[in-house]
């Protein structure tokens, strides 16, 4: 085979899975923003049909064939291509090393499971799920050996969503985090909670809606490539750079919820827009990592949205699309509002100073279920048991507790540590922005493009042409969460008055 | 091969038919209601894709394999398989006919052409679409000869839109409606034209959208399974029964647009949705044809959702929406106003007693064109001197003339008359009907079960388990116009009091 050629059937394959994400990832999207409740089935067939066309392209001979020839003229590839190559060989050996039958079973298994879950946290029945997540953690753990038999278990399955993650790593690191974060609660509990009785006025779903429109303008995303949709749980979804999608829920007794979560989705919405065209419609499309990504999200959201200087530039808008509800409020009571920080039961709900100990709890689990220490049965009592220590809350029931969230019944083990990291890396992105960017000027101006063209040219251009530790790295140096703490405890001393 | 094996793979290849159909669908429905509008790229890419792999599943030499098999075991088939390979042998022999240079060379063609036209109808600059109809015009007789060479042209594409259908059977059934229509609207234009300036007052989308909501419900629609939702131009897509979608578009000075579009589109959707269960993911799931089709939405849209009694049921629902608009508006005005006949320039802006006419039109036109008795360069002309003829109106300008439809742009030729036997089929069905259903009364009393179930047992839940004409006699015996004329000279009669 000529090399030429070689290139061009790579290309394609890359295309027609491109185009089968696609379909996919619509067919999604339209289930949760659109499509009538009665439409599962067909959906379903559906679905299954293209993944397993996808798992064919992505994991038949051809492909290995295709790739093998490709890694044996690597020195000839240009270094898209290579990276290309590498990426896709990386996912042809992952579903390869998984033997089919078992990879069938699980994928069975995961949408019963998840059924099964709705209805065990619907009635606080931990005991009916139970089950299912032992053979979840099992498979796991199975699985685990079968991405690297070389590292532990936990470890191999940390670096299937975040590259070079382990457990020595992120032990250290939420060690860090906990020692700051949780006398940093206690002194805080101890002040007065500011009011926010007034973020849960009657705020009309269609002038939430108005909100939303107007914090994208600001956030200069390009409505005809970006999308706003509603759905029960917000998320954002991309087929390509021209082609990305937010979606959001308003609650008419709660203001802060959709203008976060559309802050928050916006930031994934800007990386996916400003990945390069050249990367388009291959295997280095997309955001480097869950964990670039929520660095990316939970930047705009927190340290841009939640700054003073931002509520400055947003505030007189907020209160012109909610006179009558905001009347009584100055911009200092809205931005304190916005800013409280308590322990509390609900991770998805939980405030920018306690959301890592939500974290820091599944990662604790989460490593002593892959590793045997702690038998599934005994998993809510140490979930309660690690609530009550880490955020000083009683948890009520499983429902409130260890049923709370749909990741694990949905087989992701080792997911939940990106979440942290996306907020410590933000925190050190700041800080290597700020000497090329005055951030604070630029908040507080309502014209955010020096941010975003910052992490444009730094992030989001990259797509994912390197693994996430080297794009960290080669932007940041080397990861310190110490920027994260000094963040979080200069922002809460300020606020606080600590 | 085994034909137990033969049949496995024909369910196979169906299956992944109906779900490339379901993502193009997809695609389609969300880039019409919902996507940005910057995201064509790649869209375009992702149905390219897809239609390719659907492309090659029809008319691959694999397919022609398993159908020349499955034909010659056909007396050991059971009666839907049989009609399934049938209707597969009949797409892959229409593919494989033309020449597939020729296939994608049209293809493009089309895809120009729809811009073109957008632009020469905004602009009213027949020339420059001039040149591509004359392409269109040109491929399509070429094709006509592939479709069947031994039909006439226009004959064999008048087949492939409604089969069984042609000139001879068309030209006596238009005579048969100018013969009518056309003295009855000249008596109906010598007398006063009803008010309907109430329905162009200001009627707010959002309460437009409860009152198709209401509609939907009135109907028996399953909103479980059927969606709503907003597009420019109102269209039904289905995915499979338990999946079907219609679309409307509210002008908020229009009353009866949205309202009338809702009942239409609902029509299609309770033809979708009664399709029987052991039909769906196969060749004959769906509706006959586009004339059937037709002849549920029209029956729905004008036999029932225009007649007096039906008008009677749903005004004071109509009037608890809109109270103030319609404060001094009586049922009758209401029911009169719905029911004006007059001649008028825009097909889909007509009525019920001159849509046909429009549809002959196009008819005479389409048939000189395949012929060459018509050039292109002529088209413009002869269209207003038979708007004249035939409607008695002068057309302006080519916009509110022979540019208004997209088909011709679209490549369709020859699907127009489908419209019209849509409307004929309906009011022969309704003296069918009639025998087992007291339908004035279900009308009367708002409840259309039995209509919708009559309509369910004698045409949905068959499908495309036979030919639109076979359907159709089975039901009705031979079609006859006189019980659409007689229809129309009885309501019309009633409605000006000739």
């Amino acid at each position: 085979m000529e090399l030429k050629t070689a290139i061009e059937q790579l290309r394609a394959a890359e295309a027609k899975s491109a185009a089968l994400g696609h379909a996919m990832g619509i067919i999604y999207f339209d289930a949760v923003t659109t499509a009538p409740k009665g439409t599962d089935e067909g959906r379903g067939r559906t679905l299954a049909m293209l993944s397993e066309e996808s798992y064919k392209l992505t994991s038949g001979e051809e492909m290995g064939a295709l790739l093998a020839f490709l890694e044996e003229h690597r020195a000839e590839l240009d270094a898209q291509t290579a990276r290309e190559v590498e990426l896709l060989k990386r996912s042809y050996d992952q579903l390869r090393r998984i033997p089919m039958d078992e990879y069938v079973e699980y994928t069975v298994l995961l949408n019963t499971a998840e059924t099964v879950w709705e209805n065990a946290k619907k009635n606080n029945d931990f005991a009916s799920f139970a089950p299912y997540l032992e053979k979840i953690v099992e498979t796991n753990r199975r699985f685990a050996g079968y991405y690297d038999p070389n590292k532990k278990p936990y470890d191999a399955l940390l670096n299937e969503y975040e590259r070079g993650v382990d457990t020595e790593m992120l032990d250290a690191f939420f060690s860090q985090l906990r020692e700051t974060i949780v006398p940093l609660v206690k002194r805080v509990s101890e002040k007065p909670r500011p009011d926010d009785s007034f973020m849960h006025r009657a705020y009309p779903a269609a002038e939430q809606k108005k909100l939303a429109e107007k914090l994208m303008q600001v956030m200069g995303i390009d409505r005809s490539h970006c999308g706003l949709a509603e759905s029960e749980h917000p998320f954002t979804t991309n087929f390509n750079n021209r082609d990305v999608r937010i979606t959001t829920h308003y609650y008419e007794n709660d203001l802060a919820s959709s203008m976060y979560s559309v802050i928050h989705e916006g930031g994934h919405a800007l990386y996916e827009l400003g990945v390069a065209d050249e990367l388009q419609y291959t295997a280095a499309s997309g955001g480097a990592s869950m964990g670039v990504h929520e660095s990316q999200s939970r930047f705009y959201e927190n340290i841009v949205g939640r700054s003073k200087e931002f509520i400055s530039a947003v505030f007189p808008m907020i209160k012109e699309i909610f006179p009558r509800q905001l009347e009584d409020v100055s911009e200092n009571e809205f931005y304190r509002a916005v800013n409280i920080g308590e322990p509390s039961l609900i991770r998805t709900e939980s405030d920018e100073l306690t959301y890592c100990l939500h974290i820091y709890v599944r990662y604790e689990l989460e490593k002593k279920l892959i590793s045997g220490e702690l038998a599934v049965a005994d998993l809510p009592a140490e979930w309660d048991r690690m609530y009550k220590e880490v955020l000083g809350v009683d948890v009520p029931d499983d429902t409130h507790g260890v049923l709370q969230d749909s990741h694990w019944a949905g087989g992701s083990i080792g997911y939940f540590p990106s979440y942290a990291l996306g907020n410590a890396y933000g925190a050190q992105l700041l800080s290597v922005m700020e000497k090329d960017v005055d951030v604070r000027a630029a908040m507080r101006s309502g014209d955010l493009s020096p941010i975003t063209e910052w992490l444009h040219e730094h992030i989001h251009i990259f797509g994912s042409l390197y693994d996430p530790r080297e794009l960290f790295e080669r932007v940041c140096g080397k990861f310190d969460a110490g920027y994260y703490t000094d963040y979080l405890t200069e922002k809460f001393t300020e606020l606080y008055g600590l």
